[in-house]
């Protein structure tokens, strides 16, 4: 007798949409492959020696307690270190019990759609938006409303005329070199939105990942600094030390600590204790910043060569973001050339890419691509978007009807 | 203007109950106090040398792709090194395809109850039943049914008539050593289980995170191994190893793999790459076995000894529970005690326990009491169990009447 599973699955877990960035890994890593598909930190610049002794010195100084069940909330040292390290840098005023340690970001953002999202309720966020944000959120079944992302934020009168129309209390954003479209929002847009969040009584879900890799300009304060009491700033050990360590931080009013330590406990009891205590020792054992100033160069070196790369390799039509931190150049082509099938033919030429439409909550974004510059050295990038040039030439050269079938 | 957040929080956050253990953490971490509440495993026994050789060797041998974005389905040589541990143990035949990685057996719980529960879904499970596993469900806000567990595992007349009177589709269960109760369910039951679950087209959550701590008696295969295409089993390795390392599993059935992917990408990407690699490391330069003798070895002295001291220190009239395995000793008091009203006194007289009320997802359960033996000495359980003893004395002799407010 075979099983049929797909009247036992919940609704709300059909509406999680597959991730493209995951469907593809294997594609990413066929030998030969040129990837700006994923947002992956460059491994060069993983502190390997540094974490190897920290491991070895907190396992000597208080393994066992280490290796026991911990507290919920995270490491207290380790909370401490974080609102120390930011309210020197933007006089903020975190307390540690305002910060709740996390399986990096991404268990954030599901932590936080368990906490505000009834099924059906609108959830705005920027368009495009975050693929992983949608991912986490869709399992709680809001109604998605994306709001215009323009070259110096989200479009705050889009914005209010969406909260008017359907009464949305959480907006989900990105201020710094968001995902995908590397945009940052400007100091006036992060004051303003402060203020309708208090007009409109609502809750902003402020995920800032990339805040440690500026590489250009000044550090903006996050919108938490204008509104604590409205805004949930998330935070991530990701893009500052490593990934593979998922480890990151959610800074929350302490009206709603109670409720997030309970869904923390639902969802995983605590975040590995190893992790954090590691974490917290290579901050304090090593210095960051001489750390992040390497990470920094690189990118900033990273993403330059790619936009002379475009400049000489992709056909005049296509414009393109040039972001101030982050890893990642949105392109958008005319408005008849469609990256869905686009990168399958730039698979069969090894060089990958996300197309637009996974950071959509509706069908559209296909005149779009997000490219990682993070993760491929320079002559690399080169050659990929040499090739990626020569698929986009061939398909804006077609006449728009030509391909509208 | 101060900000109010109920109105805020989702109907599912409100329906997650705090943990009664997790609130008392620091209750019990008081100078002096005697903790028989948590199910914490006895750190003596804890690998931190081995854990500092198998880090170092790993971080020199591929450091860079350890700390970098790993697969969401976890670690392939752990998946594989978990096939062929109970593929010999119970002949069962899992593949590494259908394994994948958590955070602890609790991100299963959650994982899984985002994949079955629709609002109002009715939900089976023991009763009493694991309170994690009561906060996990909550937030997915099923209709729970408990239904009665006996000496030998869950009462199966019980399950079909709330099957039949419900329509429910999924059951919660521990057949080893049950979290509370410590009851074991027999081959019989198992068996008879497995043949329920086709009969009814159900799925069976088979959590079992307290398998390798068996101390008394035969292994007795998983209902997994009766009936893989209706089962899910949920493996640890917190009990195994370490609970601050949050590493679990689940093996599921191929046809639900791609549902629980999704819901891992949405939840958190991946579990630490650091920590999978680590205990495939320790697992396979070390022998895992000598290690659970030992462990198992302590856990059934200290078992015993809180037996005996039960003998010696309760009244006559309290029954409990005498597990094989696992970590807990369930006592039931007469009807007219509470447990609740009982752990305030307890906690002034340094020490703790849980009461029964946190394993029930209706308002019962006042008669009853958790006590953990795994994370005390010999002679704090002689004397925690005679302080307990004496409220208890008191307590039993009072008349029904008297306490019946």
């Amino acid at each position: 007798m075979e099983t049929h599973y797909e009247n036992l699955i919940s609704k709300s877990c059909k509406n999680i949409p597959p991730s493209f960035i995951r469907e593809i890994l294997a594609v990413a890593e066929q030998p030969g492959m040129i990837s700006f598909a994923g947002g992956l930190p460059n491994p060069t610049y993983f502190p390997v020696e540094q974490m190897k002794i920290a491991f070895a010195e907190m396992m000597n100084s208080g393994g066992k307690e280490i290796l026991q069940y911990a507290g919920s909330q995270g490491y207290l040292p380790l909370r401490e270190w974080i609102c120390a390290r930011y309210n020197t840098r933007y006089g903020m005023n975190i307390r540690p019990e305002n910060i709740l340690i996390t399986n990096g970001s991404q268990q954030a953002l599901d932590m936080l759609g368990k906490l505000f999202i009834n099924p059906g309720d609108p959830l705005l966020m920027e368009k495009p938006s975050y693929l992983g944000a949608i991912q986490a959120f869709s399992a709680y079944s809001p109604q998605f409303r994306q709001v215009q992302l323009n070259r110096d934020g989200i479009d705050l009168n889009q914005l209010e005329d969406e909260i008017l129309r359907n009464g949305a209390r959480i907006l989900y954003s990105i201020p710094n070199f968001q995902n995908p479209s590397g945009i940052s929002y400007s100091a006036e847009i992060r004051r303003d939105l402060a203020v309708l969040l208090d007009w409109y009584e609502m809750m902003l879900i402020e995920d800032d990942p990339y805040n440690e890799i500026r590489f250009e300009g000044d550090f903006l304060p996050p919108v938490y600094t204008h509104n604590p009491e409205r805004t949930i700033w998330c935070g991530s050990f990701s893009k500052m030390i490593s990934p593979g360590i998922r480890a990151g931080w959610i800074c929350a009013p302490t009206g709603l600590i109670p409720h997030l330590l309970r869904i923390k406990q639902a969802s995983d009891l605590h975040t590995n204790n190893v992790v954090q205590q590691l974490i917290f020792r290579f901050l304090t054992d090593h210095d960051p910043d001489e750390h992040l100033r390497k990470v920094r160069g690189v990118y900033k070196a990273q993403k330059d060569f790619m936009i002379a790369a475009i400049k000489r390799h992709f056909p005049e039509e296509i414009s393109y973001t040039n972001p101030e931190g982050g890893m990642f150049i949105w392109a958008t082509l005319p408005g008849h050339v469609n990256t869905n099938t686009i990168v399958d033919e730039a698979i069969e030429k090894k060089v990958v890419f996300v197309p637009g439409r996974s950071f959509y909550t509706s069908n559209t974004g296909h005149n779009n691509m997000r490219l990682n510059y993070s993760n491929a050295p320079e002559e690399m990038i080169e050659e990929g978007i040499k090739r990626l040039g020569a698929i986009l030439k061939k398909h804006c050269a077609l006449a728009p009807t030509s391909v509208s079938i």
